[in-house]
């Protein structure tokens, strides 16, 4: 005799929660945030260690694989990285013919989107292929960004070489000359501090899409476009306008906030959904803005950027999150204002393929429900009528 | 004397709900699902009424605006949908370049994000701005699809004239011939059939994107990256193998699907995350169907489906959904099985961006959290000793 499933438990009343806030969608291995006490961990170390004591291709293996590599893996990664820096013709011909005054995240998202084309194992959803992509996505993201910005301002791109850190190589295409060691060893960092913060928008559309078991270049070019949006990846941008515009008219810092703030201005760079105190990559990321803006001889952003927290934490009880101090590093740096969130893609593209394979080594559809709020009843012949 | 606010009250526990099932995340007034009764309703109207009695831009302009349109509202939409079918030259060069083996669906996503690059308003977050990129989407994504499946085939893309329904001009720039009668009422209905269907995987998606802020472009593109995933928008393609695969094999369909159920094999088109009994789009499908089927002299198809339905119903208890009947729709409709997504595309586009618009009227972040099951307290220095 056949055992009979019993009859199904009536379904729960459903929850609802605008925005998903405090809804725990999944398990995940890959970061851990105490918003509370402000601390960051990705897989298990703090990210104070990771940004003062690795490089961003240690955190890339650590997010990918869970552990830091070994001496060998290291050295093998980075080989595979350097191997896979050059872009298909096509791709480049894109760049070449894309509008001067294009969004560069649009170009961005259209070039990620565009090197699945020529990539025979895009559909290759085994996990030493999805694996292989997350490495050459991470070595021609640079690559796009610094072309990119050089064809829109009248130069040729400069071809990458087979060798040096990210960071380094980064640098050199975006400028035709090889960075200082101060400015790679901030660059790198910065690029550490950026590459996992857990179910953040861009990372959640990313394993949406991937959920459906569609492949990595559509989940992460979908991922670019969440990115883009100003109230994710764009809050540097502004950080950094405001800083410009106070330094050309020559105001006090503290008068400019307290100005917007009683014209109920909004202050970018401060305040996060989920840092209730200061978000542990804003007080690193300040700490090289100090170093950063001695070492050129030069303490103007650091003091003005000070001058805004101290008066935003006594007006408001607000803290500064990474957006606020990565503006100026990435400013001193001598890289354009909007290419910040570009950059910014360029880190995460670790954390968003490492939430990927992680999404795909036990898959879920993810599908909430919209409560239905239109009307009932219509009839198209009565509504003609 | 200032109003001190009172302390925050003590966060709730977090609600967890792995891949979001049954979890309300936002209200919408575009589609209800019920899925015990197996009824669907677009903006109050019933989806067999729909389907039966107007056509794909009026389910558009209901989707859009929250009503039907009046004669005099149609017609000018219908005109602004004839007007915007043209690609810029670029995207059409995509398409011509792209390697003929190239996915589809990767392609259709490579060239909407690029659409942006030509499309001066692409990042105008009005309302009016908005509402003309979806007409605009709507209009052009028809000729990308008909242009990458005649290019790929070795022939010239048939260029889209300024009349006719977005069905009928589809199937025009297809073929090169104007379809007949019967096939343009059938494919324009399934179009509306696939038109909206709340927050399925790939319109969540886009909303992420666009809570973000992002653009239209953005959002669009993650949503074609979601249904391009078999576990969403695929299914019809395995559908349409397997009545191809007893057709070649000459196997009695009822055996077929008994031998594949007791080697544990999916059978594709059938049961359905939200719908319990038959999904009413596979009701009205299975009608087309048969008319098809009548209309062309050959019963195979309808026959074929309809033993397949009741020995799974019979077997395991489960019902058809849309993917079941609309692969063997667009078949007969001489339509490649790899389009099959595509042209879900095609339909979806009026629901991903009606969703959009109705994101961006009450805008709010759609962020869950993950829950961190990895290790702690790990330290750079103690690993490497």
């Amino acid at each position: 005799m056949a055992i009979e499933s019993p009859p199904a438990p009536p379904a729960p009343a459903p929850t609802k929660a605008r925005g998903l806030e405090g809804v725990v969608a999944l398990d995940s291995a890959l970061c851990d945030i105490d918003g509370q006490k402000g601390e960051l961990i990705y897989a298990g170390y703090d990210i104070r260690d990771l940004a003062l004591e690795t490089t961003f291709e240690e955190v890339a293996y650590l997010l990918w694989h869970g552990r830091l590599p070994n001496a060998g893996e290291l050295s093998l990664l980075n080989e595979q990285l350097c191997a896979e820096r050059m872009l298909p013709p096509m791709v480049m011909d894109l760049l070449v013919q894309t509008p001067e005054d294009a969004n560069p995240m649009a170009s961005l998202r259209t070039a990620v989107s565009m090197l699945a084309l020529f990539d025979g194992e895009a559909d290759d959803m085994s996990p030493e292929a999805n694996l292989r992509k997350s490495i050459r996505l991470t070595a021609r993201i640079p690559t796009i960004i610094a072309a990119l910005d050089r064809v829109r301002k009248g130069k040729q791109p400069v071809a990458p070489r087979q060798k040096g850190s990210i960071a380094a190589e980064f640098l050199y295409m975006l400028n035709d000359e090889e960075p200082g060691e101060a400015a790679e060893r901030t660059f790198d960092a910065c690029l550490v501090l950026h590459a996992e913060h857990g179910l953040n928008a861009s990372t959640f559309a990313g394993r949406v899409i991937g959920a459906t078991l569609s492949d990595i270049y559509s989940a992460v070019t979908g991922a670019i476009g969440g990115l883009k949006g100003p109230l994710h990846g764009g809050a540097n941008i502004e950080v950094m306008k405001m800083l410009l515009d106070i330094d050309r008219e020559g105001s006090d810092p503290t008068e400019y906030i307290r100005e917007r703030l009683k014209n109920k201005q909004r202050i970018m760079g401060f305040g996060h959904r989920v840092y209730k105190t200061l978000d542990p990559r804003a007080a690193i990321l300040r700490e090289m803005v100090e170093a950063v803006s001695e070492e050129r001889g030069s303490r103007k952003w650091y003091d003005m950027s000070v001058a805004i927290m101290e008066t935003m934490e006594k007006e408001k009880g607000l803290y500064p999150n990474v957006d606020f101090f990565s503006a100026s590093v990435y400013y001193m740096l001598g890289i354009d204002t909007d290419l910040f969130t570009p950059i910014f893609a360029m880190s995460r593209i670790t954390g968003w393929t490492a939430h990927l394979l992680e999404q795909w080594k036990d898959n879920r559809l993810i599908r909430p429900r919209a409560e239905y709020t239109g009307p009932r009843g219509l009839t198209v012949r009565s509504t003609r009528r």
